[in-house]
C-alpha cells in the first residue's frame, strides 16, 4: 500500500495504531497483572492516551493526507483501507474530545461502584452510575443524527451496517425457535457432567493451551493468563493474548474458555500481516469476531469428532478421566439446561441471555424502562424466557460488566450474530473440506484453520462483512445454518437419551 | 500544591506523568511477558509515546506555566517543584525531537544486536552498533557545552550534581582501598555456600517475596514476576513492581535480587503521596536510589543479625538448610571472591566491576580508547584489578546490557555512590535507633524503615542530594563508613576464620 501519496496517512495511521497498542496493553495489564492501588493511576493514563488517540483522528492533517489518497483513485487494499478510514472518520470526527474524556472517566467510576457493588456494596450507587451512563449513551446516539434508533449508533461501532431495524426480527425469530427446543432438549435429566477435580491449575492451564496451540494459535506471538474474566486482545500483528480461567473441580470452565478466547486470537494473528498498522488489521465485526470464537469453542470442541481426538490426552494428563469414553464427555460437554449466568449457559440457552440484554438496552434506550426498575425487569424477562430468577444482582442484572464500563447499547448483538455466522461459516468449509470430522478426530485441524485464513482471517477489515460473508458461505447471513446445526446435535442427543 | 497559580502546570506535568507511566508499563512488560513476536511493534509504541512525551517537554506553554509560577514566589514543595521542573526543562529543551527519535531506534537496534552476539552471534555487528551509540553519546553531550567533560552530561542525567571532577578521585580512592583488601580477604579458602537445592521456584519466589514484605514492601501496591534482569519499576505511587530471578540450586539468587529490588521499589513506594504526577515523585538520583536497594541487601539481608531471623522460617520452607547454623550462613552469603560477573559479584569487590566500567566510559568518550579495542582493554582490566579473565565475550564486556540499550556514559557511577552511600546511611539510622541488629535479629525492621521513610523516602526529588544526605547523615558523602563497615564485617570474618 506504500506509495508517495499513501506515506503521509499510513504514518499518520501508524501511530493511532502504536496509541492503540499502548492502550490495549494498559488494559491487559489492569485486568491480568495490576495490584489494587494501580487502580487510579491506570485511569489517568488511560484516558491521557485515549484523548491523544482520539486527537489525532481529529487532526485536520489526517483529513488533507486521507483526501490526497482518495484524489487518487486507488485500488487493491488502499481502495479498502480509504473507505475503512473514511469511516472511522466520519464518526470520530462527531465525538467531541470532551465527551470522549467525560465518559471515559464516568466509565472508569462506574466501573469501580459496579466491582463494589457485586462485593455487596451499594447497589444505589451503581444504579445513579447507569443512569448516567444511558444519558452519556443517548448522547453519543445524538452525535449521529442520521440513525433511525439510538441504539444503531452504538451497534455500527461494534457491528457496522447492523442496525434495530434488522436485528430485531432476526432476534424475535431466533428466539421464537429456541424457547420450544430449549423446552424439549432439557425436559429429561441432564447428562452427568465429566468427573470433578481437584485437578492442579498450572495442568489445567498446560493441557488447554496444548489444545489451542493444536488449532493453530501460535505462542511465538502470543501468551495465556489467568484473569477473572476471559478475554483475547492484540497490541499487533506479533502480540495476541488470550486470557483464561480455571476452576479446581471443573476442566470445562479452563478448556473451553482458552478455547473460545484462542479462536479471537487465531483470527487477529491471521490478518495479513501487509495490513500491519493500519485499521484494516483488525476483525471485521464483533459479531464477525464471535463467530471465530463460538466456531472453535462449539462447532469444534465440543463436537464428538474433537473429543475422539482430545481424551486420551486429556486422560493420560488426569487420571480423573479414566472411566469416561468419547460418548460420555461429548454428552457431558453439551448439557442443555436453563441457566442464570450467561458466561455458563449451554450453546442453546446462550443466545435467550443475549436477546433478553439487547431488548432491554433498547428499552432503557427508547425511555420505556427506567435504570431502577432494570433489576425488575431482568428478572421477569429471564423467567419468562429461560424459566429461572436470579438469587440477586450479581448472578442477574450485575453479571455483565458491559455497561458498566461502556455505554447502553451495542454490546451484546454481537454474541448471538457470532453464534448465528459460526454455524455459517463451519457448514461452508465442511462443504469444502470434505470429512472434517474425520480431520477433527485425529487433531488434524489444518484444513479448517487454512479455510479460515483464506475466507475470514486474512481480510481482516478489508471486506464489509456482508460480502465476507457472501464470499466465504456464498449467501448473506442465515439463521437457518444454524438451527440445523442446534437440530442435528442436541435433537440427535435428545432422540438417543 | 494546587493553587489557581500552579494548576495549569501540574495539568501538564501530570499528563507528562501519564505517558510515563504507559512507558514504563511497556518496558515491563517487554522484559517480563512480552511474547518475542512482539518485539517490533513494541519499538514502535515505545518511540511514539517516547516523542510525544518528549513534546510536552517542549511545548512552549510548558515554559509559559512554568514561569507563571516562579513569578508568583513559592514557597515549600511548589519551590522545589519549580527548581526540579526548571532543571529538567532546561535539559529537555537542549535535546532536538529528531535526536530522541534517532538514538531510541538505535537503541532498540543495538539491544537486539547484543542479544544475538550474546547468543553466539556476529561480533563485528554489535562492535558496528556500539561505535555509532558512542557517536551519539557525544551528540547527546554537545548538546550541553557548558560541561567540562563530556561524561558530565550523561552522569548529570542520573547523578544530578555529580561530574568526572569529583568522580574520578572518589574512585581512585576506592579503587586503592580495595584491591588489597580483597587480596587479604580472599586469600584463604571462601567459606562453603549454602547448600544447593533443587529448591521448587515456586517456593523460593514466596519465601524471598515474604521477606521483602517483612521489610515493608506493600503488594497492594506492587507485585513480582520472574525475569531474566531483576529491576524495580514505578508505574505510580500505587503500582511499583520488582522482578527477580531464581536458580534452582541456588536460594540466594532469589534472596538477595528480590531483596535488593525490594529496597529500590519501598523507596519509590514510600515518597510522599502528595507530590504524585510531578517530577518530583521519584527517587533524588540513581545513587542514592541504588543505596536504598543496597542497604536493604547487604546492610539488611547480609548481616547476622538479619540470618538470626530468617534461618529458621528458610530452614522451614527449606529442609535441605537443617544442618545450617546461623554463623555459617552468615559466612556463605559473605564470601569474598574475584570473579567475572559485576551482578554475581561479592560486596567487596563489586565496586571494582563498577570502576572498570567507569573508566573504559571515560577513555572511549575522550577517543582514547577506540570500540574495537573496547574487549581488549575490558580484559586487561579485568587481570590487572580482579586478577580474573573472561573467558568470552558473554562473561566479559558483553555482560551488562546499559551500553547496548542506552549511553556511553552516565550508566555506572550511581551503583558505587550506591554502596558508599547505604553504609553512610544505615551508620545514620543505627545512631538514631539503638540496637539495630537486636531488632533486625528478632524481624522487627519497622524502626529502620521508618527512619529511611523519614530520611529519604518521604523526600522523592525534593532535596538536591546534597542536602538529602548532609540532613539524613550529618555530613556529606564520605567513604569512610563504608570502609569501615566493610573492614568490620570482612575483616572480621576473615580474621576469625
Amino acid at each position: 500500500m506504500t506509495t508517495d501519496v499513501t506515506e503521509p496517512l499510513l504514518a499518520r495511521l501508524q501511530e493511532i495504531e502504536n496509541l492503540g497498542g499502548a492502550l490495549s496493553l494498559l488494559t491487559w495489564d489492569q485486568s491480568v497483572k495490576m495490584p489494587p492501588g494501580g487502580a487510579e493511576a491506570r485511569a489517568r493514563q488511560l484516558a491521557t492516551l485515549g484523548r491523544l488517540r482520539h486527537e489525532r483522528w481529529l487532526d485536520p492533517g489526517l483529513e488533507r493526507d486521507l483526501a490526497a489518497v482518495e484524489r487518487d483513485a486507488p485500488d487493491g487494499a488502499t481502495a479498502d483501507l480509504v473507505r475503512v478510514v473514511r469511516h472511522d472518520l466520519e464518526r470520530a470526527s462527531r465525538v467531541p474530545n470532551d465527551y470522549v474524556a467525560r465518559s471515559a472517566a464516568h466509565a472508569a467510576a462506574t466501573y469501580d461502584a459496579w466491582l463494589d457493588a457485586r462485593r455487596g456494596g451499594a447497589i444505589a450507587r451503581v444504579v445513579g452510575m447507569l443512569e448516567r451512563t444511558l444519558d452519556l449513551s443517548l448522547e453519543y446516539a445524538a452525535f449521529f443524527p442520521q440513525v433511525a434508533h439510538p441504539a444503531d449508533a452504538l451497534i455500527d461501532d461494534a457491528d457496522e451496517g447492523a442496525t434495530v431495524a434488522s436485528l430485531r426480527p432476526l432476534f424475535g425469530s431466533l428466539r421464537d425457535a429456541l424457547v420450544p427446543r430449549v423446552a424439549a432438549w432439557s425436559a429429561a435429566p441432564p447428562a452427568p457432567p465429566l468427573p470433578v477435580g481437584p485437578f492442579a491449575v498450572d495442568e489445567q492451564l498446560a493441557a488447554a493451551l496444548e489444545l489451542a496451540q493444536a488449532f493453530g494459535y501460535d505462542l511465538e506471538r502470543g501468551r495465556q493468563d489467568l484473569t477473572a474474566h476471559p478475554f483475547a486482545i492484540r497490541f499487533a500483528h506479533g502480540d495476541v493474548r488470550i486470557t483464561t480461567r480455571a476452576k479446581p473441580d471443573d476442566l470445562t470452565e479452563v478448556l473451553f474458555s482458552t478455547l473460545h478466547e484462542a479462536g479471537h486470537a487465531m483470527y487477529e494473528q491471521g490478518v495479513d500481516p501487509g495490513l500491519e498498522g493500519t485499521p484494516l488489521a483488525e476483525g471485521a465485526s464483533a459479531g464477525v469476531h464471535e463467530s471465530q470464537a463460538r466456531l472453535w469453542e462449539n462447532q469444534v470442541a465440543r463436537s464428538r469428532a474433537f473429543w475422539d481426538f482430545a481424551l486420551p490426552g486429556l486422560q493420560r494428563r488426569f487420571p480423573a478421566l479414566a472411566g469416561v469414553d468419547v460418548d460420555a464427555a461429548f454428552r457431558a460437554v453439551n448439557r442443555v439446561q436453563p441457566s442464570l449466568i450467561r458466561t455458563d449457559a449451554d450453546e442453546v440457552t446462550y443466545n435467550l441471555h443475549v436477546i433478553v440484554r439487547f431488548d432491554l438496552e433498547l428499552e432503557l434506550l427508547e425511555g420505556r424502562l427506567a435504570v431502577r426498575d432494570l433489576p425488575e425487569a431482568w428478572a421477569e424477562r429471564y423467567a419468562a424466557d429461560l424459566g429461572v430468577t436470579p438469587n440477586g444482582d450479581a448472578d442477574g442484572w450485575l453479571q455483565d460488566v458491559h455497561w458498566f464500563a461502556g455505554t447502553i447499547g451495542g454490546s451484546f448483538q454481537g454474541y448471538t450474530l457470532g453464534n448465528v455466522l459460526s454455524a455459517q461459516f463451519f457448514a461452508a468449509a465442511a462443504r469444502d473440506l470434505g470429512d472434517v470430522d474425520a480431520q477433527m478426530a485425529v487433531g488434524d485441524f489444518a484444513p479448517l484453520r487454512t479455510w479460515l485464513s483464506e475466507n475470514v482471517y486474512r481480510h481482516g477489515r478489508r471486506k464489509p462483512v456482508d460480502r465476507l460473508v457472501r464470499d466465504a458461505t456464498g449467501g448473506p447471513l442465515d439463521l437457518r445454518p444454524y438451527l440445523a446445526y442446534l437440530d442435528r446435535k442436541f435433537g440427535g442427543l435428545a432422540g438417543a437419551r
